[in-house]
């Protein structure tokens, strides 16, 4: 008798691990799924995919760029949202010496620095 | 001799459950801290901080908005990056009216759009 309720707690504990692990499966394939929503409504809105290449780094695609590899790095310092973010140096950035100058530097504004850039990009890809 | 190995099984299989709900718990962590950190890039980059109210609707609140409740809502039809993305009417976005119709009906471009709208709000923040 005391051998068959071992056997039944143990079927209990085996579904419980099958459970939790169920579960885990599941969490993932949520967080995956909500993060992808996510970031493809902050592309389709604000026109800028953005990777998060490695800690405390940011890499901006606009859905306007000319080419594929003009990309935009910011890195902040310390947690994101509590200290700075800086633009990294790159060909791209460099070819925007007159918007980094008064955004960024005058104006202090990534928003505004950013913005300005879609209007400069899209206006690229209508005019031509 | 047998009783002692189900024991065993028995230990066994409750520490792989308490090891899968524990598990359960670090993903919820990571996936909140994760979600959040993006969140906070894209308002810090982007100027726009973006709430999910329901499914396929977006709220966003700028960082340079004059009043709390001026905030923007878009509708995407169907799922997010692969339909048309709306926005609802609000008393903010009946504020914008003249971007409305150049960046949203002519150049039907929500990224140009809302480009428009941060360097407007940047304006009136710095010209006051």
């Amino acid at each position: 008798m005391t051998g068959a309720c071992v056997c039944v707690f143990r079927a209990d504990l085996r579904k419980a691990v099958e459970s939790a692990e169920l579960k885990n499966q599941r969490l993932k394939e949520v967080f995956q799924r909500k993060i992808q929503e996510f970031r493809t409504a902050c592309y389709v809105l604000t026109g800028y995919q953005i990777d998060i290449t490695t800690e405390n780094q940011y890499r901006l695609t606009s859905v306007y760029a000319e080419h594929m590899d003009d990309t935009l790095l910011f890195k902040a310092s310390g947690a994101v949202g509590s200290g700075s973010m800086n633009l990294l140096e790159t060909d791209f950035s460099r070819s925007l010496q007159e918007m980094v100058q008064l955004h960024l530097f005058h104006q202090r504004s990534i928003p505004a620095f950013l913005s300005a850039v879609t209007l400069e990009l899209f206006s690229r890809q209508t005019t031509v």
